[in-house]
C-alpha cells in the first residue's frame, strides 16, 4: 500500500496541532532560517551517507533477538554499546537476574537544563520462519511490498548515494524496534557532522525483552531512578498513522489476558447417544461469550464500565481533527461495515474492548467427529482505558461468570469439583497486565514535543491522545513520575508481530529528521519557565 | 467401567419384553434343551477358540480404514472377502464408481424359507494419532480400560484358552463397527463346529463409507435390489445399553451436518489497534450459536420442531420400562447436572437435537496472538426424529440465519461479497443426510427377532423404540422394502468416534452367543403363519 498523503487530512491536522500551541509564546521565537538551516543539514548529511545508514541497520537486524534467547540476546546488547560508544555516548548495560540487559547510553549536552529520556526494545516477537518469504534474520532489501511484487535488491554499498523511500526492509523488528535505534544514532551523527550541538541531555534506554511483556522492566526502572530522572520520556516505538503521516502519541490503552475453559463431559460422547442429554461445552462457551460482549463491541458485563472516566474536550478536539482512514480501511480488509454503525476507529479505541483472540473446541471440518467435547476454551485480552484496573477486570469477568451459574476458579479442575458443580468456568488470568496511561496534551513538555518533532519533520505531527494498543508507559509514568509521549516511526503497514516484518525506508528518513528536531530544539521549543 | 446389571433393571426389561410375546403362539414350543445345547455348544466352540478370535479380529482391525483412504479400503474389503470365503459363503464385491466396494456374503441354508440380511461396516472415524494411547490401528490389548489403569498385555496366541472378559481391545472401530463382523463369522463357525446348521438364509453386507455418512449406500442397495431381498434386515451397528444390558433397538434418528463459517477482516488485525472497530468473527459466532439453542438443548429456530409428531403409547411404555442408567452415567462422567434439569436420557434422545462438534477461530493458550481473527468456524450435526428431513433442517437453520442479518452463501466468499454484505455464513451441508426410521415394536418378525436373541444369550433383551444414534435405515427400509431392527453388541463406553476406542471382550463373546441364536433360531421363533 502506497503511503499517499490527504492534502485535506494535514491541514486539518496542522490546525488541531496548530490550536495546541495557542497559548505557547516561544512558538514564534525560532526564526525560520535557523530550522531550514537545520533541516538542510540533516537532510545533506542522510542523502550522502543512506548505504552506511541502511547497512548499519541491516547488521543489526542481522543479529537474532528472541528475548528468551539469552546469547542472541547478548550479541544484540553488545552491538548496541559498541554503536553507543562510537558515538562518544557513556555506556552502561542495566543487569538485572533472569532479564535481558538494559543498555543505557548518555550524551550530555553543554548547559542543557532538561533531559529527555528516549525508550526503544532491540527484542524481537517470536517468528515462524516457514510464513516467511525470506529469513527473518537475513535482511533482505525489496523494491517495494511483497504484496505488490517488490523484488529483492542487493544491500547498497556504504557509499550508495540514495535509496528510494518507496523500498522496504524485509526483517524480524526492521519495523518494531530497531529503526527507532538507527534513526536516532543517525540523528547524532548528523547533527554533529553538521557542528550543530544538541540542545537537552539525551539518555538512551534499550530494553531487551519488550515483546515477552517487559517482565523485569518495573524492577530495572526502579532499581536505577536516579539514573534514569529527566524531563520526559519518549516512548519510540509503534506504527504511523494508517494514513501514512507522522503522528505523537499521548496514551496507550492498557491490557490484560484471559483463558476460559468450561467443561462438557469428562470423556467425548457420541452426538447421537448423547446428545441432548450431556451438557455441550462450545454451546456453553458460545453463550458465556454471548452474554459478554455483542456484535458490536458493547460490553453486557456488570460494572464494567463504572471506573471508566469520559473524554476531555482537548481529546474529543484532537480526535476530530485526525484524518479518516476507516473507509480505505475497511475497503482494504473486505469488511462492509464495521462495529457500531462504522464508528470512527479514532474513537473506538478510546473505549474499553473485549477480543476475543481464539476459541477451540472439538474439531471441525474433515477432523470433526460426531461428539459431544469435553471442554471448550476461549482466549480474551481485555484493552483498558484510564482509570480501569487489571484487577476490577477480572473481578467484574469472574462475578459475570459466578452471575451465569458458573463455579470460577483458577485450579485445576477435578472429578470432585465436576459433581460438586453443574458448570465449571476455568479462569486463567495473565499475570502480565497493565493499565492504560494518557499524558495530557496541553502540558508545557506536551505541546515541546510536538513543536520539535514539528521542526525536525517540516511539517505538523498527527496529535492522537491514545493509541488503541498497548504499551507499558504505566511503569515509567510510576516509577520514573515523567511525563511519557509515543513517537513511532514504522510505516503502520509493517506487518508487526507477523511474518514478512518490513520498515519502509523513507520512514527511516523521517524518523532521522525527527530525532534530529528533538535532539537540537526541544529545549528551544521548551520555554524555561514552564514545565 | 465394570458392567454390573442392575437386578431391578433386568427385571423390568423382562417384563417388557414379554409383554410383547404375549400374543406370540410359539413361543412356547422351542423345549428348553434345545437351547441349553445350542448355548453349551456355542459357549464350548468360544471358550476353546479365545485367542483365535481375538487373534483375527486383531488382523482385520491393523487395517487402516478411513472412508477416503481407498487403498486401505480396498485392503479392508480383501481381507473380509477371505474371511468369508474361508466359511464357505459365496462372496461378491458390490463396485460403485467412487465408492468403497461393499462386501456381500451368501450362506443358504438347506429347506429354508426365510432369509435374514446382516449388515455392519468396515469403515472408521477420522482419528486424531495424537490423542491416542497406543496407535489407532496397532489393535491393543489391556487388562482393563486406561481410565482404571487396564495395562498393556500382548495379544494371545491362536491357541489361548482364555481371555478375560473384562479385557479391552484398544484400535480404532474395534467397537464400531468391526466386532459386529467377527463375531457373526465366530457364530458360524461355532454352529458349524457344533454340527448345528443355520435356519435362516443368511446374507452379508459389509460398507465401507458409513462414517463418511454413506454417501453412495442408496445407488448400491438400488442395483442390487434383487441380490439384496430377504425378510428382515438386521443392522448390527452400536453400543449395548448403558446399563451394560443387550438391547435390541427399533428405530435411529436421522442425521444431517453443517460447517458454518462467518467472517472478519481479511487478515488478522492487531487487536489493540483496531480492537472494537474490525467485527471480530468468534463473537459473532458465539452469537450465531446462541441464537440457535439454549444450554438445555431447546431450539431457538423457528418452525424447527413443526413436524415433530409424539410419541405412541407402546413407545412410551417401552421408555418407561426400560433401565435408568443416568446417575451412575453422570457420576462416571463428571456430569454433576444433565441437560433440561436431569431429564431421562431415554426420553431426550426421542427429541430433534443440534450438537456442535466444534469451533475453531484464532488460537488459544500459548500460541494466541493479540488479534482479531480472520475467521470462526462451527461445525454442527442435526440429529432427526420421523417426519422431520434433512431438507427442512437445512431451510430453516439457512432462514434463521438470514433473519439474524446473514448474507448465506455456499459458494467460496469473494472480496465483492465481503465489500456488499455486512455480515456474511457460508454454509456447507452434508449432502449425505438421511431422516429417523422406526420399526413397530409388535410386529411378528420384531417379536421373532426378540425372542431369537433371548434364546443366543439366555436373558431377555431390551427392547428401544429408537436409539439416539443415526444409520441410515431409512435407506433399507425404502429400497429394500424390509423391517429394520438394530442389533448392536459393543460396549456403550467403548468411545466410538473418538480417540482410545476399545471393546470390552466379554461383549464379543455375548455377540457370538447373540448372532448364533438368530442363525440357528430365528426360523423356528417365526411362526410361518405371520410375517
Amino acid at each position: 500500500m502506497k503511503h499517499s498523503r490527504s492534502a485535506s487530512g494535514a491541514a486539518a491536522a496542522t490546525m488541531a496541532a496548530a490550536a495546541l500551541f495557542v497559548s505557547a509564546p516561544a512558538a514564534a521565537q525560532h526564526p525560520a532560517p535557523e530550522l531550514a538551516a537545520l533541516r538542510s543539514a540533516v537532510r545533506g548529511y542522510r542523502t550522502t551517507h543512506e548505504g552506511a545508514i541502511v547497512r548499519e541497520l541491516a547488521a543489526l537486524l542481522a543479529i537474532p533477538n528472541l528475548a528468551h534467547d539469552s546469547l542472541g540476546i547478548r550479541r544484540n546488547a553488545d552491538a548496541l554499546i559498541s554503536l553507543l560508544q562510537r558515538r562518544g555516548l557513556t555506556t552502561r548495560l542495566l543487569e538485572t537476574p533472569g532479564a535481558p540487559p538494559v543498555v543505557f547510553g548518555e550524551l550530555r549536552a553543554n548547559g542543557a537544563r532538561r533531559t529527555v529520556i528516549l525508550y526503544a526494545h532491540y527484542d524481537g516477537q517470536p517468528v515462524d520462519a516457514s510464513d516467511w518469504a525470506t529469513p527473518p534474520w537475513s535482511p533482505t532489501l525489496r523494491t517495494g511490498t511483497l504484496a505488490d511484487g517488490g523484488t529483492v535488491v542487493s544491500l547498497p554499498g556504504d557509499s550508495a548515494a540514495h535509496i528510494d523511500a518507496e523500498s522496504r526492509l524485509y526483517a524480524r523488528s526492521a519495523g518494531d524496534d530497531k529503526a527507532s535505534i538507527i534513526a536516532m544514532l543517525a540523528a547524532l551523527d548528523a547533527l554533529r557532522a553538521s557542528g550543530i550541538a544538541p540542545t537537552v541531555n539525551i539518555r538512551l534506554l534499550f530494553e531487551g525483552e519488550e515483546e515477552a511483556g517487559s517482565p523485569h522492566l518495573a524492577e530495572i526502572l526502579r532499581r536505577n531512578a536516579t539514573l534514569l530522572q529527566g524531563d520526559v520520556f519518549l516512548l519510540c516505538d509503534g506504527p504511523d498513522h494508517q494514513s501514512g503521516r507522522q503522528q505523537l502519541l499521548f496514551g496507550v490503552r492498557g491490557i490484560t489476558g484471559l483463558e476460559l475453559t468450561v467443561f462438557g463431559p469428562t470423556r467425548a460422547l457420541h452426538s447421537g447417544h448423547y446428545g441432548n442429554w450431556a451438557p455441550n461445552p462450545a454451546v456453553l462457551l458460545a453463550h458465556l461469550i454471548a452474554s459478554m460482549r455483542d456484535d458490536d463491541g458493547r460490553i453486557a458485563i456488570a460494572h464494567y464500565y463504572d471506573d471508566v472516566g469520559p473524554l476531555s474536550a482537548a481529546e474529543h478536539a484532537a480526535i476530530r481533527a485526525l484524518p479518516v482512514p476507516d473507509t480505505a480501511l475497511r475497503r482494504s480488509l473486505g469488511l462492509a461495515t464495521t462495529e457500531s454503525d462504522d464508528a470512527l476507529l479514532a474513537e473506538r479505541i478510546m473505549l474499553p474492548a473485549i477480543n476475543v483472540r481464539g476459541i477451540r473446541a472439538g474439531a471441525v471440518g474433515a477432523q470433526a467427529a460426531n461428539a459431544v467435547p469435553t471442554e471448550a476454551r476461549a482466549s480474551f485480552d481485555f484493552r483498558l482505558v484510564p482509570n480501569e484496573t487489571p484487577a476490577h477486570v477480572r473481578d467484574v469477568v469472574n462475578a459475570h461468570l459466578r452471575a451465569q451459574g458458573y463455579f470460577v476458579t483458577s485450579d485445576s479442575v477435578t472429578m470432585a469439583m465436576r459433581l460438586a458443580h453443574p458448570r465449571i468456568a476455568r479462569v486463567q488470568w495473565d499475570s502480565a497486565g497493565y493499565p492504560a496511561s494518557r499524558t495530557r496534551m496541553d502540558l508545557p513538555i506536551s505541546r515541546a514535543v510536538i513543536r520539535a518533532v514539528s521542526d525536525g519533520i517540516g511539517s505538523a505531527p498527527l496529535v492522537v491522545p491514545s493509541m488503541g494498543g498497548s504499551a507499558p508507559s504505566y511503569l515509567f509514568e510510576k516509577a520514573l513520575h515523567m511525563p511519557v509521549v509515543i513517537v513511532p516511526i514504522a510505516n503502520y503497514d509493517d506487518n508487526q508481530h507477523a511474518a514478512n516484518e518490513n520498515l519502509r525506508i523513507g520512514n527511516l528518513w523521517n524518523g532521522i529528521d525527527l530525532y534530529a528536531g528533538i535532539f537540537a530544539r526541544l529545549a528551544a521549543d521548551w520555554p524555561a519557565t514552564q514545565r
